[in-house]
């Protein structure tokens, strides 16, 4: 990478958004990744109704602009947020869409992956909930080809977040969107 | 207040500093209270094993600088963050100690209030884990005085953002720290 990695997970409030940038952010910054991050997300008047987004930043050197403007990676969870964010993406970048939510694939200059993350949740894990752990599983597919994270620094940090006893749901829910973002590259 | 108003909440890791500053900054930005707001947390090799705080700015404009560099308002959770922050506070800010873990008092230009969150967590709700939210309510009575945001939409933000189930717990940790703070002010 260039000194700086932009991310940026888009969807709808209640899809967990918040909770998968912030487990990014601490496990880039974990001692064996030894990255900075800063994770951020910003609301306000032009934000309300429309999608929600949350965004980390990683980099080796310090961090100066929090905010991630040309998202090397773009994960994104509903039409909404296609709409308004996939024409941000980086050029050359990378972006997943679920393909359950995001029916019309955008035309922009980036790797475009369709997975089924929400089928996933639902239909593999057998609840919605963990959609952002499934997403969390192929964006984690990609930090491992960038070299940027190990897949099981995240998955460490997920286990470190999660409530008790829902450890092995938000584990399995992790693996299988590694799986779904490995099958594709 | 000027056009902004820097909130910093810092703790150790578990106290669910994050999930404060998120919920601030999602109150801010309800249509009722009509502000714009970011949220921050920054990750890196000198914030290990240290203190972890997480930020909100509000703003009636927009919010070109993300970070919350001078403070108007701190909460601080542990001795180490006290030593580590409670100095960036802006002049005539103010300062939420918690009492137990925090023993020495800094001496700096701001409102200080020992408050006996951890303590109200464990002895009155019986649950350390809504600390976060007892620290809620103190900052919540401020913003209140501030004229910033109103108490009700920080607790109707709560209720959207805590596990089902656990809302009336969440709920009554709020309101102790909201009197806790309005005692004093």
């Amino acid at each position: 990478m260039s000194d700086r990695y932009e991310i940026r997970v888009a969807g709808s409030g209640g899809q967990g958004v918040i909770l998968a940038a912030v487990i990014i952010g601490q496990a880039a910054a974990l001692m064996e990744e030894g990255l900075n991050s800063v994770q951020t997300q910003a609301y306000g008047p032009e934000a309300r109704g429309g999608a929600s987004k949350s965004e980390v930043v990683l980099a080796r050197g310090e961090i100066d602009y929090p905010k991630a403007a040309k998202p090397n990676l773009l994960a994104i969870l509903t039409q909404k947020a296609c709409d308004e964010y996939a024409g941000d993406a980086a050029a050359g970048g990378t972006i997943i869409l679920d393909d359950f939510f995001v029916t019309e694939v955008p035309k922009v200059d980036a790797e475009i992956y369709r997975l089924p993350i929400v089928r996933t949740a639902r239909e593999v894990l057998g609840r919605e909930i963990v959609t952002n752990m499934v997403t969390l599983g192929a964006i984690a597919r990609v930090l491992e080809l960038e070299k940027l994270v190990r897949p099981e620094s995240i998955r460490n940090t997920i286990l470190a977040n999660v409530p008790k006893g829902t450890e092995e749901l938000n584990s399995n829910a992790f693996d299988e969107g590694y799986k779904l973002m490995k099958d594709k590259k």
